[in-house]
């Protein structure tokens, strides 16, 4: 969920910052008077994977806001030290206990309105034994006709599955960059 | 330049913030004892081109530190409310001044290290125009024999240049991910 990112105090210093364009730039930015430091909010990151198990792949029934009880591809937030890749493999553990060898990047999508890019791996899954974390209700495989695509949770997971379909046996391991608007 | 990024005070109500691991996480951020509001630092998104003109490509000779007096490819951060490829061609104007249009995605590498993932698209350069601002000394082309290889201020522009002229003329226009160590 995003949570409010909006500045009111330095990090710094506790200072009640002021939100003013600093020299030599051109947007505002909460600065601190007191300090100095300039405090810059940028776009995050969401990494995760499509595992696939035959012609089945896998999705996970959210137990979290937003979208609680929709389903969607194992993924989240990446963090500080780790590299897109390293984020999709700890996220499709954490969500879903899922065992898999990342196959290449899949998609990558901006979602602008949000600040957000979503970073899909295609991933082959080594075993069937799932183990869903306590962010996931259920985690499943679904064929192709099975993929309940009126119950899924983000535009990015819907993107994401149609690619992996259209391209699916034509040997395109190419990446799908989308803007969603 | 990497500002230091440690959280010392709540952005939401100026308290000094506790280190501590928040109930169902499993590493430490920097939450506030008096509002609850827990703060992540995630990795920062790069952004910019590789400008071409027939078979020369756009470096600019930094005028900022870190890496000042080296030579880029036109790139920054990325920005809230912004797409990838728009913050790309953002920073090839404020940069270099140059008139380009996107030919998409070259390359996606990730500096964990610095906590960081960069992206760079190819561009055609619309017209030799140049106007460069006030963060570049110069801007100027360069055939592949003249890149100053040595003179490169940063591991992803030279890995970009080199994937670059690698594929170049053999119509490979996908995307290529890197990790730099």
């Amino acid at each position: 969920m995003l949570d409010d990112r909006t500045i009111h105090f330095c990090r710094a210093c506790g200072t009640a910052v002021r939100h003013e364009i600093p020299p030599e730039d051109n947007r505002p930015r909460a600065m601190c008077p007191a300090c100095g430091t300039i405090h810059y909010v940028n776009p995050l990151n969401v990494v995760g994977t499509l595992p696939v198990w035959g012609d089945q792949v896998l999705l996970c029934r959210r137990n979290i806001e937003p979208r609680k009880g929709l389903w969607t591809l194992p993924a989240g937030f990446m963090e500080l030290g780790e590299t897109t890749a390293e984020g999709a493999l700890r996220e499709t553990e954490e969500e879903a206990g899922a065992h898999v060898a990342l196959e290449g990047l899949l998609t990558v999508l901006n979602v602008a309105r949000v600040g957000q890019v979503h970073f899909f791996y295609r991933a082959r899954m080594l075993d069937t034994h799932l183990a869903p974390g306590p962010e996931t209700q259920e985690a499943r495989l679904f064929s192709e006709a099975e993929i309940p695509w009126e119950e899924l949770a983000f535009r990015t997971v819907r993107e994401t599955l149609q690619h992996y379909f259209r391209v699916r046996g034509q040997g395109d391991t190419g990446v799908h960059c989308i803007d969603i608007a």
